[in-house]
């Protein structure tokens, strides 16, 4: 066999599957990469166990047949490499890798020892691809971290003729994202927040395919497949907790909040929650936080609704700033009162929004 | 008191002490920083025992006196702040920091109970700050990590009316810069390779001045003074040790070297030295590495002296990166042999030199 690839190309490709493969793994063969040798492109592949992966690099290849060797040192070899253009052989067990002046020979190991992934024939769903990485972007931070949250740990995946939307929830806050578009699927899929992060790093041109099996869906873009398992176990009715009515709603620059939040919050208390206290009256929302070296406050003057009113309250600094992260214009905050969960969404775009709950300051 | 101060020169003054003031420390008051009002400037201070540190910016100040309070919280503030201009202010034992719409108080502590350093009163040595920066980062990693190595650790400055050198060795290499300036000075002093690294990014513009005295070396730049302990012991004879005769020494770019070196390296075996094999013979230079994965090389033609000879030998690679890192031009590497130390230096500019111990392969 004799391969001809572009450099950049294939450390792209390369870089795909490496992200999944483990570099150590006490499953033998897991860290093995294989490789296809196609007409006109080399197929790279791998799996761990939560993700299966192929990713596709054309390349001038003269030859057929299947290769294995370790992921992580192969990547690391064509990252080094000079100049433009990687020229690929094999000779007696071992690959030959060639730049220039530069030549390296890594030992291959039998293809069969490598994992098989498949895919499916079919990909029935359809959706933009930036769209969806910006749809499972936008709420994966609201997704539950520790162990014991079970289900929590998964973006939920709504999809159905009357809409796509991403949701997640940690039962401190929630945030969902409607997608503008429709993807020809009718399902409900939870996937783990982990593999939510390789669909989003894959999906950036063009459109993702997608395909809906038993505990499995697989998206396929221009040159990368994935086959991602889903969670099991039912995910709670989260539109029950949005609250509908709001004594006191204000509307701000988001930008101007998040930064206030941000520096306001450098004095709270880490070990108490990491505690900022919101006060809104007369149209100003102070924000004040207090911990073992002082106290910090600012002042923002807001548009506020339900003047007669005023509403004190405290947030995990932390879980105000990450609501906010994907807001960018302007921002209405909804108070359903001080002890119950607050929406922020923008007025303009109600494709996204989010819902913390604020903490018990009695 | 009031004072009012440009935002980026108050948070660049506070950055140089708080790198040095230890967050937690079981020595009370040593994680506090000290403020001295003076007429035009806020003075700050503090220490780590091996190093004292003062900072100083310019700024307007009305009233007197010192303050104190943990250096790492007010620098997180006043990085937050937003503006251009901070106003600070003190009451009933806070301080009160403000900037806009944003106010902060910061508890402070009795000023007693800081720590206070001294700087001496004159200065009789000086050095272009640059240059000195240069050397002492140029000779730095050759300096030992492990306890054990005592008086290794440390940077020796070797300061005549003869020149200004800086050096360091681990046993294993050795590297060092001789400037082109005297420092008016004579002394021979070790500086804690830890101590280095602040000279290094404390010298920027302008002349270091220096002063020596018993067991201590302190700087002063234009807006800030250190103490630095010195090492206490004997630096070997290092001239000693470096050959003088080679029977090959050949000529190239330093930068292709550098490249070459860390491509096949990606292939030494980490857990045998990192090892990489040099092949010098008939202008060409063979590199050459091995390992679990495979085998890499590279050859790169050089201007070869001594040609009817050939040598091989090896060497850690990490050792021959760090070895060119300051080389930016020609090189020229003199093999005294296959088992005694290689000089690494730039033809045209000999001020730094760099030993490197090949490895015993037998």
């Amino acid at each position: 066999m004799k391969v001809q690839v572009p450099k950049k190309a294939l450390a792209d490709a390369l870089h795909n599957v490496e992200r999944i493969i483990p570099t150590r793994s006490s499953n033998p063969g897991l860290n093995l990469l294989r490789i296809d040798l196609l007409g006109d492109a080399l197929r790279f592949s791998g799996t761990n166990l939560d993700i299966d992966i192929e990713s596709t690099v054309r390349a001038d290849v003269r030859g057929d047949g299947s290769l294995a060797l370790p992921a992580q040192v192969f990547g690391q070899v064509v990252r080094a490499l000079p100049g433009d253009v990687v020229d690929i052989d094999v000779a007696e067990s071992e690959l030959l890798v060639s730049a220039g002046d530069f030549a390296t020979r890594l030992q291959l190991v039998d293809p069969d020892s490598a994992p098989t992934v498949r895919f499916p024939d079919a990909y029935t769903g359809t959706l933009p691809a930036r769209a969806f990485a910006r749809a499972l972007g936008s709420v994966r931070y609201a997704a539950a971290v520790a162990e014991y949250q079970a289900i929590f740990r998964g973006v939920k995946l709504e999809l159905s003729d009357a809409g796509s939307r991403a949701v997640a929830t940690d039962g401190f806050r929630l945030a969902y994202y409607d997608l503008d578009a429709l993807s020809g699927l009718d399902a409900e899929l939870i996937v783990p927040a982990r593999s939510v992060d390789e669909m989003i790093k894959l999906a950036h041109d063009g459109d993702v395919e997608l395909a809906v099996a038993e505990g499995q869906v697989s998206i396929r873009t221009d040159d990368v497949r994935l086959n991602v398992k889903l969670m099991e176990g039912t995910f709670p009715d989260y539109r029950r907790v949005i609250p509908s009515s709001f004594p006191v709603t204000i509307t701000l620059d988001a930008g101007t909040l998040r930064e206030a939040v941000a520096r306001v919050a450098v004095m709270a208390d880490k070990t108490a929650n990491n505690r900022v206290d919101l006060f809104i009256k007369d149209g100003t929302l102070q924000i004040t936080a207090e911990g073992a070296y002082g106290r910090s406050q600012e002042a923002i003057p807001v548009q506020q609704e339900g003047t007669d009113a005023e509403i004190a309250l405290a947030y995990n600094a932390k879980y105000l700033t990450d609501a906010l992260a994907p807001l960018e214009a302007t921002l209405r905050v909804s108070f359903s009162g001080p002890t119950s969960p607050s929406v922020l969404a923008d007025p303009d775009d109600p494709s996204y929004l989010a819902m913390v709950v604020p903490l018990r300051t009695g």
